[in-house]
């Protein structure tokens, strides 16, 4: 079973990122070429592509519950990899802009040199706002490629820019910049967390849910496990952050510190933390559980993010 | 005529502000502070609103045609300036972001400092992005307020983001930068307005026709007179860089001669230049009518901002 799952995971990464070159190749003829070059540059660099894989774990749970069995080896057309990669289109704009030397001013990421270091400040700045637009037309495209309705595909984007906008992952982002050299309390920890990394996970995973077509009951379930998914990511993010190396990483670690940044290691340590995202991840798991969702491949998925070393 | 026209505008103005200043406010609770101060500062300085007239414009032409009278004055759950505050809040962004330190540096804009002089930089950038998301769902409102079907919703939120991202505005933005200390050819610049300010223009214009329900042949023309006007404004904009003074712009005059910005005032000479304008408005209110659409009062907006000393 587990060698099956891995393989299922990395087929639907290929295929997301196979969505994702075509993102950032398409009509490249019309674009400035440092630009195109700076957004496929952003696009197209090593990730896990851990909210897309959500998406598409929720999009398949939900129809397996309806008894509608899908392979990734069936017809294409009907994938949700599309609808997946427009997550990871936002997902790829916040490193992007995280990096800026106004923000973390950060210079190595997934391994590369950031996109504003391979580029130019202008560049980076610009490039990465003009992936949100992107990810605007992939979600209508992915809605398309899996022929939902007008309406599902209008509350897809809601959700995408709700989960991204001054509320969300975009506010998230300035609420963690100016946290830093301040020791914050917990609680306000878990809200910065939420909007920053939580509300486009949450988002992903409600996503996948409604291109599923679940019911409102199923739709709820999962959008309450997504935010119990994205806060103990967060956490093994936060650990991660505080034990592994730079090289293992592909980004500057140990930056947290460095900058006094409250952190799930800094308010409660890192072996209370390192439970607190496991136990996360169980609750996760029982909110789908109860409504009647089957939780593999995902809780395999979930477990890897939530312990990963590197 | 002429003040009654005057009263129009005024109105329309008015109701477009209303809706910047609801965006600004809307749900203003679980923003950071600081973020929902930069994008309130960002969205309320004074404004002509060219793009959101110009929508209006287009959208009660169209409803004119088709013998469906409206006047500002009727219902206003039924008006277009929800939709209208849509792009206003587009344009909104690529002034924050025009004026950062990594894109034109600049440190007044309507008047008063520009975002990141009155907030920081950080904040600006976030801020500036922030409202991408807020326009593609103030797009789903004002689509709601007339009562569209989600097709149609889906297509302007679809023309919106083309207009606004890297074959678009945000692309413009890159490329006027870069061509900054460069004498570009008339056709190179004309490039680069075309999507640096061209694109949503044209694209306002084009929405308001859709939202009217008017037919393909007469989106087709509203396209076609959008992108004459689009041009016409910012060879009319050159020109008043060129020579009005900065107190007159509330924003630094001159600055296209003082970076050696290729503009149409560089490429042809003021009279010229004006003349051209004049001209692009003339050609824009023939294919209206062409189609059979009455272009008052689109015609006086039109002259006036081709026109236009300050």
């Amino acid at each position: 079973v587990s060698d099956r799952i891995e393989q299922l995971f990395g087929t639907w990464r290929r295929n997301i990122d196979v969505e994702l070159a075509r993102v950032a190749t398409d009509e490249g003829e019309q674009l400035p070429p440092q630009l195109r070059d700076a957004i496929r540059y952003s696009l197209t660099g090593e990730g896990k592509r851990i909210r897309g894989l959500l998406l598409m774990a929720s999009y398949n749970a939900v129809r397996e519950q309806q008894q509608i069995p899908r392979s990734p080896h069936d017809d294409n057309s009907q994938d949700a990899s599309a609808l997946a990669a427009a997550v990871e289109v936002v997902h790829a704009y916040s490193l992007v802009h995280d990096d800026l030397p106004c923000m973390d001013d950060d210079s190595v990421r997934r391994g590369r040199p950031t996109t504003h270091k391979a580029f130019d400040v202008a560049t980076a700045t610009v490039g990465g706002v003009a992936m949100i637009p992107l990810a605007v037309r992939q979600t209508l495209r992915g809605s398309a490629m899996l022929s939902l309705d007008d309406a599902t595909s209008s509350r897809l984007v809601g959700i995408l820019m709700e989960a991204s906008g001054a509320a969300g992952m975009i506010g998230g982002q300035l609420l963690d910049l100016k946290g830093e050299g301040r020791q914050l309390s917990t609680d306000q920890l878990e809200a910065v967390h939420r909007a920053k990394t939580g509300s486009l996970i949450t988002a992903s995973f409600t996503m996948g849910a409604i291109a599923g077509k679940g019911t409102p009951s199923v739709v709820d379930a999962v959008k309450v496990a997504g935010d119990k998914l994205g806060l103990a990511f967060q956490i093994a993010d936060d650990v991660l952050d505080a034990t592994a190396s730079s090289e293992a990483l592909g980004k500057t670690a140990g930056k947290d510190a460095a900058v006094s940044k409250s952190t799930y290691v800094s308010t409660m340590g890192i072996s209370a933390a390192r439970e607190r995202s496991q136990a996360l991840v169980g609750e996760a798991m029982g909110a789908l559980e109860a409504a009647g969702l089957r939780t593999e491949p995902l809780e395999r998925l979930a477990r890897f993010v939530a312990a990963r070393r590197s």
